[in-house]
């Protein structure tokens, strides 16, 4: 591993995203430190109230209650900025840059509405901005959108960029219930704000939607642009109706580029429910995009909440580190870690892995030969979740029976198949499929 | 714009990849160059027999029949290696990278199994080794793996890696049909190749299995590891009783980190019917990621055929273009494209807007008014796709009509509404919300 100092950071903000920040860089300092080849040492920290007891550990973070200390300390080579809003935020991100400092930002109103500043001042000062935490949460929609689809012109783009909403709508859909009822019960979850009109009136996804449509189709940012519609008007029975006729309601960011422009365009959107952004649900989010040359592709996650949106937080950090750090012909390891620092982990052996198995049987038909079988099941400690035995079919002498089992080793399941195969009765080899729940 | 020189490429093999490659980058050069900065210029071409006629334009393209003298071509500054298989494709790329050029690949089985020599290759003559299109075709699961998760540590991986398989189960659920049959017809529209082991036996899926699971988890490529079930001895039954059960049967590679090391297996798996990957059909792929942070991440697109592989491989050459461009500092341009190479494509204002709708009106129950909005509908040029008319309820003096239009432009319909709401008959104003096919 790299005898680099690590790289020394201070953040703006220890609330929701902060705290996860916090909790991700110290819990994963191994692995990140395996792939960026230096630590990442969290030094300065600002917050309204630095005296607050507070989940996380602060050890050898020096706090301060005025952002602009982090933004001026010495100490501090990157600023990590989750104050959120413009006022303060983009006074303290334009200071940083022109001190020299580059910025991670997961302000995604700063963006929208100021970027075109900011990434001026990254320019001017020789600094780096990065922004993947602005849109999506722990999705990389940025990344995606930016790099890998580099050789595309891109067709359109749909995104369901509100958690708030699709957990609403989500909840009207499944639970036929109303909108205000379905709200109020988001708040009590705290999924939806005490004043809920930023998302639900559709501003903070039209934010989203001006940045991922400017980096789409290298346009300008322009949030003012944006036809913008919310979801306060839809009802139940638009939701049941909808199910009727083989749609779902979703609230969507959409930017198509045709013959006259761009359409920009955020609003409730019925959707053919086979489609996989129709069943992505709850506070869910995902974004489609569709170029000339990859067709469609989908990138789904968490789009909101502390450890998912500090997810994006650190893999900006880790870009930083990588581009301050690498010679410039290995910015990124081929197999992710640093080539010094893979790990020898064990490989399972077969034999010894767990899942649960689908096991499909030729039996004769002969009083007994259930009770056989399960009786071997059982004293090899394999449970049983489901069986499913078929009427034989005319003049057949045998007849299939389906077994789902709960998880259990493989050697165990080999075990017991050996014996099963051995019985009189059961023709043929079993098929077995094993099951992942895909938790 | 910059005004550096272009980057020149020479491209091993004019196949289906190769094909694709050539076409994307004339296509979408505009757009290309925006991003990287500068242009990319195809110099010379390998291919085994040059005179045959190709459907893509290789004008000012220098051809050879013996790959050799592409790798060794004074002109070429990035070699793209699109000829598959470890031999002689390994001793190309090795001798390239020693070259001192820079190499991209789509080539899966060369970095599952000669990946750690490639590579050290390349730390040795500090260049660079890129090999997105190498896993799941147009799909940037390598990057987001490998950069976009880098807090996190990884929990477990699952992955539609391999589109004949799916295409296979797909159509045998789908269609009721048996394997033998869906297979014969894979091989006849070029999905299965004339000897499909390579792919139904699960090989294919375990080198890229192999490659994903290093990048997620940091441990070396160990291809002889991974456990490899194919989907020969899947039946019609198998998935019929899968689906009464609840779920579907996916060809999956699969890697989870546990206390007792890595589980790395390729199989045929029953998923839950609602999961995302359930629902991934044909022939495209797509992988979930899970980290500890960003908690579950799904990436979805096409995994093969000549354009989407294309777009990863034009991806991986702007990541080296911009890697030997940029000032370290600002690598990629926050907005993707370069700053001064914005566009100011005009936004389309949303009276020019055009989708199809879902109306809600609520109707006095009497005869005439659906005669009367259908006429004001037609008469402003928009058609009806379906209508829903309920029974009123007990003693209820108005009743929901739902309307679903085709495609009409806003403008167009704002004016109908405006119309229909003026009507006695109509109380409230109609609800509309607009529907994408999402094509």
């Amino acid at each position: 591993m790299s005898s680099l100092p690590p790289v020394r950071i201070g953040l703006l903000g220890l609330g929701t995203v902060g705290g996860g920040t916090v909790t991700v860089l110290r819990r994963n300092a191994d692995v990140i430190n395996r792939r960026a080849g230096r630590s990442i040492e969290i030094v300065a920290a600002s917050a309204r109230d630095i005296t607050r007891p507070r989940s996380f550990d602060l050890t050898g973070v020096a706090l301060f209650e005025n952002a602009a200390e982090v933004v001026e300390h010495p100490d501090v080579e990157v600023v990590v900025e989750l104050i959120g809003g413009t006022e303060p935020a983009k006074e303290l991100v334009i200071t940083a840059l022109e001190n020299g400092k580059h910025v991670v930002t997961a302000n995604k109103a700063l963006i929208a509405l100021h970027g075109n500043e900011v990434f001026e001042a990254a320019h001017r000062t020789h600094t780096m901005v990065a922004f993947e935490a602005a849109v999506a949460g722990g999705i990389p929609v940025i990344k995606a959108t930016r790099e890998a689809l580099a050789g595309n012109r891109v067709d359109w783009l749909a995104g369901i960029i509100n958690g708030t909403c699709n957990y609403i709508l989500t909840a009207m859909s499944d639970a036929g219930r109303e909108f205000d009822d379905v709200l109020a019960e988001a708040q009590a979850l705290g999924y939806a704000e005490a004043d809920p009109s930023f998302d639900i009136d559709g501003i903070d996804a039209a934010h989203k939607l001006t940045i991922l449509a400017a980096i789409a189709f290298g346009i300008p940012l322009q949030f003012d642009s944006v036809y913008v519609e919310g979801i306060r008007h839809i009802s139940r029975a638009d939701v049941e109706y909808a199910s009727r006729l083989g749609y779902r309601i979703k609230h969507l960011g959409f930017a198509r580029q045709g013959t006259e422009g761009i359409e920009l365009r955020v609003h409730p959107t019925l959707i053919p429910s086979r489609k996989l952004l129709a069943n992505v649900d709850g506070v869910m989010n995902a974004a489609m995009i569709t170029g000339d040359a990859a067709g469609p592709t989908l990138y789904y996650g968490a789009g909101a909440g502390a450890e998912p949106t500090a997810s994006a937080v650190v893999a900006d950090l880790v870009d930083v580190v990588r581009a301050l750090t690498g010679d410039p012909e290995n910015r990124v390891p081929h197999l992710a870690f640093q080539p010094d620092a893979l790990a020898r982990i064990p490989v399972v052996d077969m034999e010894r892995v767990e899942t649960a198995y689908y096991l499909r049987l030729n039996v004769v038909d002969q009083p007994g030969v259930l009770a056989d079988v399960t009786r071997i099941l059982g004293s090899g400690g394999i449970s049983i979740e489901a069986i499913l035995q078929q009427e034989p079919a005319d003049g057949a002498s045998t007849v299939p029976v389906v077994i789902l089992t709960h998880g259990v080793v493989e050697r165990a399941m080999n075990r017991a198949l050996a014996e099963i195969e051995a019985l009189p009765q059961i023709h043929d080899q079993v098929v077995r499929i094993r099951m992942e729940p895909l938790a």
